[in-house]
């Protein structure tokens, strides 16, 4: 049974309290093997990368049977489902049209005092992409990463991905190659993440690793921070529903599910003002949840993580959605526009009842690589941004070294860098 | 004696791949001691906070002790040199004029399907400015990271400055009032990241953390990374100089001086195709050395990590810059701003004879918060972004949920996630 919160009751500013910190996933002490691991490949190259995919991917590989060569990409598009494929290819076509909105303007202008100023933006040389296997092997995830990588121009896409027991997602290789992935290595975990930060004989390392795994290479991520740059440490996905009276029970009741059947940690939530409408999401909810494949799952997300939260107003729920800055927020009343406008904190907004979290998830355009646990507070989803970066310019000519130069020279002398001050003062004959 | 390199010498790509592997800094194991800090921060809040302050800070005080007054804010600023002060203003003033230019605009289109897409930037709710105490308290680094917060519309700024012995620079109080800063506390260290991270009874959480520290700062910012935003992590910091025959040699040797007197550990490097002016520069640094205040800073960075590297032409200048990816890049080339377009990897470039890093440092207006230790490779200087987020945002109609739903539903089932297909299905009658 999920959580039954209403903001009116006497105890509720504690609950909510005690809701929000509770932790969603066991975060297991995968440190020290994490960096065992790194550091092994960061030193021996190919060689401890080869061992490590013996030991935890029980693939037994040479050097150079990791790269996965572009004839068995071809032979993996052509056995998949050709619908599935062109959906693929749909999808593709709408992420690189949002995501060409994104590209970031230079800029360049001259001030008053006639300084140069501006700022030129560039693609990150290279790009590493984590893709897990298994269960959790999304080729959306694929496309939501490669696409805004090649809108921003990074000219190597490096994708990772493990082959257990030699096993790859052939929808995962068709997603890569139609999304412009450059090169693909069937290595996982820890040791895929040191790889590319730190490079082999095999695989080159790259400036940036996005892309989402488990525990080990969250670990690992973390630990290569600084030497390369990461995208956001992904958790367990989440929606919050905000819906009043007008909200279809059944509809917003197979949204909470859509959430919860991808992980035990998922969380779905309703902020309602209508007691009716809340109970009826909960009788539809146990309906379909009768015939849903992964049932065992998403009934451990809703009666672990999920919520119902009753409020006397909209008002209400705004500033609880803010508090709770979800990764996907549906808002389904009768002016989602408008209430919408208050929120501050959230992933992505998905507006009125026929836009479910779905269509974001593949086809409608945005990223669905989207902040989690919290982290919408600070972050924003994945990006055209996240692989460009931004170098500032500026230009004086001797009247502006002039104009500025003094209070550069104060400054300088009131920290107690006197070389600062003297590399002004020699350019202006003061020093 | 600074690495003296030469680009058409045999061993050359051996050496430069050396210089750029050599660590500047030996990074202490602190990771244990900084992660006990902020747990017992966590857990036992302000007595935690006190009872650290009190020992790594020896300063005596009690929770109501923590926050500095306004009242103390206006007695520093009143302390300090008004021509100093008049200096912060000016600087504030520029820095605030540039960094408008970065407020990020809103999106919102409807694409040919009638689907409705775009996204929205709003500031985060709260910021902790983290700025260290001793001689490494730059009022400047005060309002270069306070004022693009400000302007980013953040409404709360947090700074944290530790007061060894109970001092605090007043300047650096100064800097913090004329950039806006909302709330000042007299705590640095692990523990005061953590305040900011986790919040006490006194000091509220924040939901991102900016700043330079020392290596148990940076350790705490890398432990609470997730649980609210960080910036980059800095590092020591560098220049790069390429100049050809017209450059002036004096003038560079101030300006490498001017970065190496920051630290044992930053690092000074020319490139240029003169070796006439590369034995020049040699000499001015040495006779600069002579009556520089921090000459034992300035020569033990130049002697152990300074660089003077010989090129044939200019554009291998630039291919060697790129893989630098220096934090500071100056030009003073007869063409700087054409050799400049090539650059793709810099924090920052200084373009001509005239513009001497100190100028970007204190008065240009754009942002010395850059990436070091070669993370421009991958990321930017600080910015107005970093205080923002950027929340999606999609609609459908029935009708573009018909047009994009069959695709979504698809994918859904390709990925064997049947409520994903169903939220869809359901409001399509077809399932």
């Amino acid at each position: 049974m999920p959580v039954r919160l209403d903001r009116q009751s006497a105890d509720f500013d504690q609950r909510f309290r005690d809701f929000l910190a509770a932790k969603r996933e066991v975060s297991a002490d995968v440190e020290r093997a994490t960096r065992a691991i790194v550091d092994d490949v960061a030193a021996r190259g190919d060689a401890a990368l080869l061992e490590a995919t013996k030991k935890f991917d029980r693939l037994d590989v040479d050097a150079a049977g990791l790269r996965i060569a572009a004839a068995e990409i071809d032979a993996a598009v052509a056995a998949c489902d050709p619908g599935t494929v062109e959906a693929l290819k749909f999808a593709r076509d709408r992420i690189e049209t949002f995501h060409r909105r994104q590209l970031p303007k230079d800029e360049r202008f001259t001030d008053a005092a006639g300084v140069e100023l501006g700022w030129r933006w560039s693609a990150v040389d290279a790009v590493g992409l984590y893709v897990p296997g298994g269960t959790a092997a999304y080729p959306s995830s694929v496309l939501m990463n490669a696409v805004p990588a090649k809108v921003a121009g990074v000219p190597r896409v490096v994708m990772v991905v493990p082959a257990p027991d030699g096993k790859l997602n052939p929808l995962v290789l068709a997603a890569a190659g139609l999304g412009g992935v450059s090169e693909i290595y069937r290595v996982g975990g820890a040791q895929a993440v040191a790889a590319l930060a730190y490079g082999t004989a095999t695989i080159a390392p790259v400036a940036k690793i996005v892309g989402p795994g488990n525990a080990y290479v969250a670990a690992a991520k973390r630990l290569v921070f600084g030497k390369v740059g990461i995208d956001m440490i992904a958790g367990p996905s989440e929606v919050l529903v905000i819906a009043d009276d007008t909200g279809n029970a059944d509809w917003i009741a197979a949204d909470l599910l859509a959430q919860a059947e991808h992980d035990v940690s998922a969380q779905s939530i309703l902020i309602t003002d209508s007691a009716r409408l809340a109970a009826d999401v909960e009788r539809a909810v146990e309906a379909q949840l009768a015939t849903l494949p992964r049932a065992a799952i998403a009934r451990a997300s809703w009666n672990d993580f999920g919520a119902v939260i009753k409020v006397a107003k909209l008002d209400d729920a705004v500033e609880l959605a803010n508090a709770i800055a979800a990764e996907h927020l549906e808002i389904m009343t009768a002016d989602a526009e408008a209430l919408s406008k208050q929120v501050r904190n959230a992933g992505a907004i998905f507006l009125g009842a026929h836009t479910p979290e779905a269509i974001g998830d593949y086809v409608g355009g945005s990223n669905h690589v989207l902040p989690t646990a919290r982290s919408a507070r600070f972050s924003s989803g994945l990006g055209v941004l996240d692989f460009m970066k931004r170098t500032s310019i500026l230009r004086c000519g001797s009247d502006q070294l002039r104009a500025l130069g003094p209070a550069a020279m104060t400054l300088g002398q009131a920290e107690g860098l006197d070389a600062h001050s003297r590399s002004v003062g020699l350019r202006l004959n003061l020093s």
